[in-house]
């Protein structure tokens, strides 16, 4: 059962419902917006008297078994980082380097990518890798670096959290917490950041359903952090030609499904350099909120991951295109709204 | 080896080429385009000296293995379809019902797809169906009424060939044969439709890489058809929310490794009519030369494929959006082209 | 509706049932097996009183769509070709080169196959390869050296058909008609070949479910042919190290799910040698019917597929290995069946 | 490179090795086995000098990137988990509930298995769980709980552990810890497992290739901790009849390639409880050094997963069978060993 209270509720109803829900034995979750509104979501269903104090607007008793994600409940949800708002309207676009290699040259990498139009700057400090041997980033160093490249350019910065004891250190430097692929459901670090006032960046595991992504979402939600952002990266087919197959199928089905914003991440999702530039731009058409793109001043030097990263020049024309197309369907869907019945 | 020959080559050259390669045994395969050009396909290499007649006007000794498929030897190709051009730079949508179902009902529709905006009608006349109890199509009938619906409406007409002996009787109703996607690998019929002076929509099978694609794509040329679209329908993925993933990371690759035009069906590629909107704006985002739409005046009554089926409103409502999005990336193109490096 | 009729039901039985049928416009389908028993399948559901009539030993109203092939109604069947059953409790091994390459040679394979224990020669003289200009098999040649390996080691043959009108011919000189997975889905084929007196080996589409491969059966049973084998041979998977991954699971649900016999292919199934021994022996463990393998006096000389394909003596090995295990596994199941519910 | 020392070697060699990677800035691990033996792993090429001092028994320089879990250096690993070794020949079951239910449950669970024939007991203690609602385990209760079989019935406990602070308090209780698919690439947890002295249980992910699976088991080898078995438990497939598909060919594959134990879950392999008995015996008959399977005393009541629980008495028969399968195989492969060429 999802409860929605509007922000002038008084604070007795919370009680109430709880307490309903507690002398049920009922798990009861509550996340606060922004804007003061809450949602309670009750993993039963409550007696009708519990449901009629003052500042209840809404009672759905038949929902999908994420609660606090499903769209049913709520509008686009809109997650601030720094000044930058996703799933507002506008396309934002997240790029910087696979990882990041040293002060300087992050600064230059955050400068560039700012040029070309990225509002967000990424940049991996610790790195999942295959192998134990592979480099594995700077760790706290980088952080440092990132915090630094922030302060010179002005740009908020995003970048992967690997474990629960690693969140507050991370907290502290990043604006947004990114959990990756092969952390979906590491539960215990999707616990550890629901816990954070950070919004976080959670990227479908590579093998996940629409439905798992959303259940990890609900993870973090379910802890009281209502600032969660989905991110599609592509998943694991058969073809060797792609690194992955970005699956933009789940961009609209997602939307569908859930209130959370939806970005996509074309450097992982394919692989391929070439490949990026049109995937960026049909991301957004499918109707992401917005992008990750790995970027690098050289990226034939990138220390990692350089035969999907592109250079400043690219990550330019591909913000324009992003722009245009965006532009274009807002203008057609102010003019006619297409009507497309819901199957799912 | 990939010989390229001018328009104006005396015949001879042809005949000294093709005399080169039998002398050593090696399969030679010539393709000859509208325009008079014409391209030879030899597996292996012949001596410099048989290259050198008047005419050659290029040389490829390092190739693909889809020799005529390549990108390398050639410039995008555009196919006509009656009067409409595939591939000539103005996004193509084909539409219509999944199946005829009757002359009656077929007509409506063609008025109905021509006038929110597809320039080619689509139906099947006979239908590859899972079950053998299931309505088949209603065969040479339902041809009659494609050609009947052409007749009124002027709209060229696409419908699938199911076996090789159905090519000369299929090809004398439609305008361009379909090859459906579980007989991308039926290599008889490919065969059969590279003798065939129809243009040919080649469907990827659901599990195809883009090598083997283009690989059937080549068995259709190497009969001396050079008229091939090839269109991207979705593959088998893991996640049961969707029929199929339709693989857009597909189109940019086909259209890097091939000059053949590519056009995507996001009605058997998601399986759900919610998702067809978005995909199909997204499939043209991506450099797709066109779209084919499932599309009925009652997608609620429609004899087959029901909810993956759009009304004509969200038709006309999705031609606008591919209009706006492809002047958008037009103008963008022509003013900042990108400039990705090759990765494949 | 599933009506099984005695073998000695008297004629006029089978007539009122087809009647009952037509006056309801349900399409049925008359499967006669060899011990003169018939399975009637109707799509949709008769009154009592047409099922009442003398000889009716079984009705079922509620099934699976595949209505012939479904174990419901019917315990294991036993196929034969030539003198060899296959279903009939004894695993059968199956060998011999991917492609037929010349007559000597292919005496040579039929008798070490058979030395090594395989009861069936294999060998193909119409290849569907994925390159046209791949060498694709001697034709009605291929077919004329296994008829002659057939009359020098007594080993029936079966060999694969790739087009609707190759069928008659191929079947006046093989045992068994084998439709390979790129065909599963190859309707004409299929139902031309369930008019076909020659029993068929059908393998599993490489993306397939277990569901649609017994729709494919269904195909080749509504028109006739009870012979069919299911041939499980490796689905489409993410990882590069193997060709395929052979789906044992398969196996034993489709087993639970029809009473048509099902072997196994581990040569295409895994695409590497070195796992061939293993998991043939794994298939009878899984309860396979019997083993299609692709053996070559000289794996390395081989035309085709050389690195799948093993040598004689290895052959002998796994087949004494089938027998052990099979033997053992007999034993336990006399004196301990395994009573697992079904969970389908 | 792997250098491999003997037992007797001086400890004046290994600081020789480690001293001229040091100086190298190669990295190099070490692993001790418990006969006494070792190997280094450096990443990148020692000068023959450092390696000709007394006890280097062996020297690889061209290998796996999986350096200390590759075949090439070492015979079969042998894993003790309390008395019980895996990978000494015998085949080894683990079997008991999916989540430790209570106390009692537990124990007349523990007495079943054994009776069955098991000899290691599993119950998880910490789930995840898809949905955060879900039940989550009794958590370290759970644990007492399995201690407490274990004292009462002698078999040593497998349980799993989730997070990396949690290896400590898991391992005062457990025998072996298990790390499940879903962090078969959470490297912080794998590298505290690698620093227990427990042995490691490590489930293969859902969409890990094999390669993979050997990468992340080199993460727990690095640091030190020599006792990892493998864990198959199926893939992601497309077919929805099965939970996941039980991917036999990595067995053979993962063998071939590694010198560690390696044993396989029909349980979530398949998700269908028909399945399990089967894909058991044929699993062993792969090559598999063990299994683990889901058991409860009343399936049908089982608190977690109960659709593939098997009851005792099929327990019973699978053992049975193993038994007489893996004789069988042992008898055969000592008359006549499979010489299959190694293709990978």
């Amino acid at each position: 059962m999802i409860i929605t209270l509007a922000a002038d509720a008084p604070v007795s109803t919370l009680g109430h419902v709880l307490a309903a829900a507690a002398s049920l034995r009922l798990e009861a979750r509550t996340l606060r917006y922004p804007d003061g509104s809450a949602v309670i979501g009750v993993d039963g269903a409550l007696p009708g008297d519990a449901l009629t104090h003052p500042g209840v607007v809404n009672v759905l008793s038949k929902h999908k078994p994420y609660m606090l994600a499903a769209r049913a409940h709520r509008g686009n949800s809109v997650v601030r980082v720094g000044e930058v708002e996703i799933g507002g309207g506008t396309p934002v676009v997240m790029a910087g380097p696979c990882v990041v290699e040293g002060r300087d040259e992050l600064i230059e990498a955050a400068r560039a990518v700012k040029a070309a139009g990225a509002t967000i700057l990424r940049g991996g400090a610790y790195k999942p890798r295959t192998s134990p041997y592979a480099f594995q980033g700077l760790g706290e160093l980088g952080l440092q670096h990132l915090a630094d490249a922030r302060t010179v350019t002005g740009l908020p910065v995003v970048t992967e959290v690997l474990e629960p004891e690693q969140v507050d250190m991370v907290a502290e430097y990043a604006d947004m917490l990114q959990i990756g692929a092969r952390n979906m459901q590491n539960y215990p670090l999707l616990r550890r950041a629901g816990k954070s006032s950070r919004p976080v960046l959670l990227k479908r595991g590579f093998s996940a359903t629409v439905e798992e992504w959303l259940m990890a979402a609900e993870y973090i939600l379910s802890q009281g952090n209502p600032n969660v952002v989905l991110c599609e990266r592509g998943i694991r087919a058969f073809d060797p030609a792609f690194r992955f197959n970005l699956d933009l199928n789940a961009v609209p089905l997602a939307k569908e499904l859930s209130h959370l914003p939806v970005i996509v991440d074309p450097s992982h999702g394919t692989g391929l350099r070439s490949l990026v530039g049109k995937m960026s731009v049909a991301a957004i058409a499918a109707g992401a909120d917005g992008l990750i793109i790995e970027a690098h001043p050289n990226p034939e030097r990138a220390k990692c991951d350089g035969q999907q990263t592109i250079a400043p020049a690219d990550l330019a024309a591909i913000c324009r295109r992003v722009d245009a197309v965006h532009q274009a369907l807002a203008y057609e869907e102010q003019i006619a709204p297409v009507e497309l019945g819901l199957a799912v």
